[in-house]
């Protein structure tokens, strides 16, 4: 194969393989804009089951399923808009510090994926205890991240 | 069945059937800022999808599916956060009307949704052509709504 072509077929493999991780922010706020949204809407569901689970509102598993659903969901969108190049400033929390750790970032992310894959899951079998435990994990999540990543 | 049996009975079955659509918001801010958040990711990903069918960006499967995908679950989100009382005011650009004509906001929530789900189905089958007309019924579906009670 020639040089060029090995190019092309290179990448046509990585943007499969980075698939909907390619940027496709055009500027830095709309990136911004993004994850904020994408958290806004994990914030509102994940504290109707924060309420559930601490009593303020009685436990329905419907209810329950469906915000954990919807976290499970969102949670997988934001991360390639939070390392958007030049997202660190402006109208934004996110330390500078997350686009430099880029690698610990997105293990954090992850982390918090699979947690909130595991919630869904609790939540569709619908014991509460076991629910309980489990938020407590999604919980711990996103603490780890917002200690490192985010301004107060 | 003593009367406030009937009552606790009932209400639970109401709580049942309208499940997630009960309103959970504190404030009107928070209903507004959470459907506006819901537009933003249904924004960027149908703006994501628009290029493709455009042909600004390569048709990439996988990744039309991933964004139909995204655009029809978070379609089912915000329709009970645009008709909470009061949300007609302040940082909003919904129209008074969508509050006193909620039979009519809804049916054309409901045809989005509709829409979208097709559409995922069409992204996931694969067929330019279908996606693309599809694509334009969506469209469709966000303007019918848009023009009815969304203010420039």
């Amino acid at each position: 194969m020639r040089t060029w072509t090995k190019c092309v077929v290179l990448s046509i493999v990585a943007a499969m393989v980075c698939g909907v991780a390619l940027a496709q922010f055009t500027k830095p706020e709309e990136a911004i804009d993004y994850r904020q949204s994408a958290m806004v809407l994990i914030g509102q569901h994940f504290g109707r089951m924060a309420a559930m689970v601490k009593g303020e509102r009685p436990y329905n598993k419907a209810e329950f399923a469906h915000n954990a659903a919807v976290v499970q969901m969102v949670s997988e969108l934001p991360w390639d808009a939070f390392m958007m190049a030049g997202s660190a400033k402006g109208e934004t929390k996110m330390k500078a510090a997350a686009l430099t750790e880029k690698d610990k970032f997105m293990a954090d992310a992850e982390k918090l994926e699979t947690e909130t894959r595991k919630l869904a899951e609790a939540a569709d079998a619908g014991d509460l205890n076991a629910i309980k435990a489990q938020f407590n994990e999604v919980a711990n999540a996103c603490k780890l991240c917002h200690t490192s990543y985010r301004n107060k």
